[in-house]
């Protein structure tokens, strides 16, 4: 079995053209498919219906590649989009197969996927133990999935997780059971945060001891995943998680590494990162550098001190403009100047997801620095 | 004569706070002050506020000190406030001062400022060939005033031009004379960029002629400043122009050096401002470093075409946040990336300034890593 | 034949459930549908993505009543969607059916509805002459389809126009052929200006000699047609026409009325519209007038001499949020007053469309008090 | 003692030149002047300046005329800005004289005004029992300043209250005081609450025993005023109680009525307001029922239900364009409408202030429809 991650540019919310250039040209097998990843332009926020409306234009294309319908793929590919291209991010998908390829074993551990869902989650138990455990043991089965025995070989675990509606509150609550919040928007964050520390436990950062001494989510910072990715969606009650790693049991040439990010300009957490997906310190990377990255990753949020280093921000005070979008855009600046490229999945709200103010960040590189077949990136 | 810059943090568009200390502790003179940048908390677009809440509080600050009406700082100190803090870049105001010192002088080329206003314009002269040509005489002015001899010690020049109103339309119309533009919001454009070719032609970057055959302002994007940063403001109707460069001439341990960043991503046009101010290549200034740092001038928009080397942006699609926000937002992260600090200034509206995308930008350095009386920055 | 109109409430913008519901219960026959309009949840400016993405769902739904393709519905059904509910406005949908109807022929003026398409316009003809006489054709023959002999009867002419992209602007330009502005967000206006003089011109409110004489589009307010909406679209280089107004051809008990409102507060041009369709003036209308209401369709705009009756308005000064969307917040307040609802088509942008900060208002009804088989408003 | 009540246009939040001019003509003198009422252009969150530069500008015209210092206005003057102008809104100041005049006694009850102050509040006290007890104690006081003896003759009480900081909070935890919220954006509404209950206490429209049955702000919205207006500001630690109410103690031609909205739409209720305030009820205001209107004070909030009168609105989604802001710009139209005229004090943020989604509709009319030596409205 074998990984490939593609990066595909999208025009707008819906663009598939890209995808549907690949299917034709034989590049991708939809049979293959196990995730797709979206950086779409809208707010990212509550009213943010790009993400769905990309969600309905790539759920139609892989439908019509593999002559069935469009809710068939429910349960198969997970579909997770970020919303908010702030300041120079752009638009993208990143199309995740796990192909069933003889090619050559290369005996070193390369790129793996595991997806995985969790059963239902009830209103009640979102943002609570039930939701941390739950989201544990399905990290674990992705693991498995992927063949990864060590949870050292982790580099990165992506969750969409489920919100609070006021439907869903009041289903709860018509049966006698309380909710973790009655703000429908706090919920992604509550949800966000349990993700995280069911991420945390699976892969050993932090201990169920800790955890069950009352209620950590979104009170006890310092306990943090350093590779939990995680967005909330209305459209789902159960959580979908893939896993990312290395594995022997999978070739190619595809790495991954991941650092963390302890605040938004720590440019140190990238470069450890990279250093792990096999390319060298330096400054901006080159052009070949830049051929081999296959994908980026990371998470932003606007610290709550209302300082970096020392100095004031305003995220957290601007009305016009949503602490997370401005944090996407700090990121993504940071990220860019490293990088030299814009087309970086930066996604916000990052609760105990990395520590306060910073964040996980994951680089999956092509092992060689001239691969054939592969056009040279822009 | 001596330079001197501080970096002051606001904690509001009207924060004076720590100018009021400053003064109080004699680490500033009033009477020596001769022009005051301000990064300020708002929009930076047309009902931007904080810009004129932000000089009246300085003039009051100031003229308390002197013992003077606020108004008599009119042609005497060059205040230039830039809106918008996007991203992380975080408040603050560079307040510039030429001592009259008996320090030790140096024999080494050091920061000099000079300060020159243009006669009024006339409406019908905004964004044409008279406001070009007045700027680039008052250039001259500022930098005979600074005694900086060749153009080629010059490293930044700022320049507050004005805009049109309906007002100032209906009374050039009553005149029989024709405006640049009926848009209001266009005119700050035009008169930036006409700014801009004034600097340029009294910097040498473009000659008469080019500038004569036809209209270039805000047409001929090819034609531009490396070291113009022009911001147009409805409070006036001459130009402010502040010079900074280095001249044997002034003492002190500030020097200042300039890059042009080619896109919004080029951190080699960072490093090689860095290097003229004496800061050695690498990655993320170090601690060191980083104390050296007096103040981060830039300029940052949206590049035409629509694109940041090759992916696509949607910063000129945005009908939620104006594109010169995400730009601010952008280039922020990038030069954060760089100097691991937020406290930058960086303005939006480029016109005529770099090339397209890009856009010139200055360092402000001590010469020495270990300057006596200076406290290490945070 | 007889039409029917449906005002459907959407949740989301991609929320066709009371469009299925309606098709299930036999209340909405899919063959008859000519037209539907849909006020959607986003900015109404240019990332605006929820007007496509509601156009997708609705003809999804649709299709798969008839059992045919998306596609096969583009030149069929006229989709216009106006984006935008800023103050209270309330998303919905207007469905309008004409139906082959054995209803008993009242012998009375009832609405009729007639739909049709220009041929492909080309980029260079967008904005201009060209644009006006394929419009003032169309709905020409639009009136033809609706057999409604004199432009008197014609209450309303809904059209949704192309704009200007970058790409459309080179492949004109790369045949010698110059466009009417190179601002695609300015494109917007000028085919909507375009289009609505078209419509003047078709209902004789405006006259070919005064059109001839130099380019009218945008430049002469004065000329207006009272009857006009429309919207300008990425989607399509024709444009729809849909006319609505009474004849005696059709049956039912629907009628239209219109007025024009002066400027935004003109109460008196809602009367007016609510008096031609059968509802006496009065204070805010009762609940039994409100359950007569079939549809209101109203356009708003910015008056460009910055005042609303010698009041200052802020509309054009702020960069937060666009003009329209001020605009539209207004009217709809306004319109709320008097209808005692928020579910009002009000759109945005109405050059030529009433007079400068005025638009058109057209209101259809019942004509009976107490129809059968239809529920009150609640 | 003669009340005299001036509204006059702003063109920015610093113009205070229509003051001026009013101070040059003698129309208004600076002594007199209790409190000032403004609508300022920003957008009334948390980051709008333009309510404190309104302030700074105001106090520097009014110590110019008085020769005092700003600082000395500060427990003599109430200002109470008022941020957001959405829609149609226009800027506008309030100013209210409190004149000794040997006016004919009119012997009816005419508008009487006053001014009270609480003693400063601890940030623990902020959002509880303590802040509504002070401010009814300061009701009664101001009620008893203008002479108003039965509270039934109250139809208005602006209350200006405290917010909490970071700083204040941490001030108060360090005491070993908990605060009401950690929010600081949350902690607006909860002062706002508490401040309209101590209205509700002091005018007998709650009893004592119902707000001691636990913690009533923000959590029993059938508890309210139907008189307070309330806004938090960060600028004090006390609140500023002005009281309007008619009285036969004072002379003048002016008198005030109030109503309610039931919700945003509820035409009823200004119309109740008008007649208390001697203007019988009909459509729109004609000229001269519009030249008889002194000041227009209304309340606006987006109702929690997410729908008015059954249609759904978007407001409490948006995560572009704050709720407030929505609210003011569907209220402002709705009472423009009604008008005809849009220099209205419509603020944002009801919390128990009329029922939840209406708010207080409060109006101030000249009595004679003719009065001498005063402008007709344009």
């Amino acid at each position: 079995v074998r990984a490939h991650v593609h990066r595909l540019p999208a025009c707008s919310p819906d663009d598939v053209s890209a995808l549907d250039v690949a299917f034709a040209r034989g590049q991708i097998d939809a049979k293959s498919i196990v995730a797709i990843l979206g950086k779409t332009e809208g707010n990212g926020c509550v009213n943010d219906f790009t993400r769905s409306f990309a969600v309905s234009a790539l759920k139609a294309s892989i439908a019509a590649q593999l002559g069935c319908a469009a809710i068939d793929l429910d349960r198969r590919i997970a579909f997770v989009m970020s919303g908010g291209t702030e300041g120079g991010l752009s638009p993208h998908w990143l199309v995740f197969e796990a192909r069933e390829e003889q090619s050559e074993h290369v005996g070193e551990a390369r790129l793996a996927i595991g997806v995985a869902f969790t059963p239902r989650l009830r209103p009640e138990h979102i943002g609570r133990r039930e939701q941390i455990t739950a989201t544990a043991l399905a990290v674990r089965d992705a693991m498995s999935q992927a063949q990864i025995a060590s949870v050292d070989d982790v580099h990165y675990v992506q969750v969409k997780c489920p919100l609070l509606t006021r439907l869903r509150i009041s289903e709860a609550e018509a049966r006698g059971q309380s909710v973790a919040t009655q703000d429908t928007y706090a919920s992604m964050g509550v949800s966000r945060g349990a993700a995280a520390l069911g991420v945390a436990l699976s892969l050993g950062e932090c201990d169920e001891e800790r955890l069950s001494q009352g209620d950590a989510v979104c009170r006890e910072p310092t306990i943090f995943s350093t590779r939990a990715s995680c967005s909330a969606g209305v459209e789902l009650m159960d959580s979908q998680i893939m896993v990312l790693g290395n594995s022997r049991a999978w070739s190619g040439n595809l790495v991954i590494g991941h650092g963390v990010m302890e605040d938004a300009l720590d440019v140190d957490g990238v470069w450890k990162a990279l250093a792990l997906a096999g390319i060298a310190d330096g400054g901006q990377l080159d052009a070949q550098c830049r051929s081999r990255i296959a994908a980026v990753l990371a998470k932003a949020e606007a610290s709550t001190s209302g300082q970096i280093r020392g100095r004031r921000h305003i995220m957290l005070d601007d009305s016009d403009i949503p602490a997370s979008r401005h944090a996407r855009a700090l990121v993504g600046g940071v990220l860019a100047g490293v990088f030299g490229d814009t087309q970086l999945f930066v996604s916000g709200g990052a609760e105990h997801q990395g520590p306060d103010g910073g964040g996980p960040i994951a680089v999956i590189a092509h092992c060689d620095p001239t691969p054939k077949g592969r056009a040279a990136a822009p």
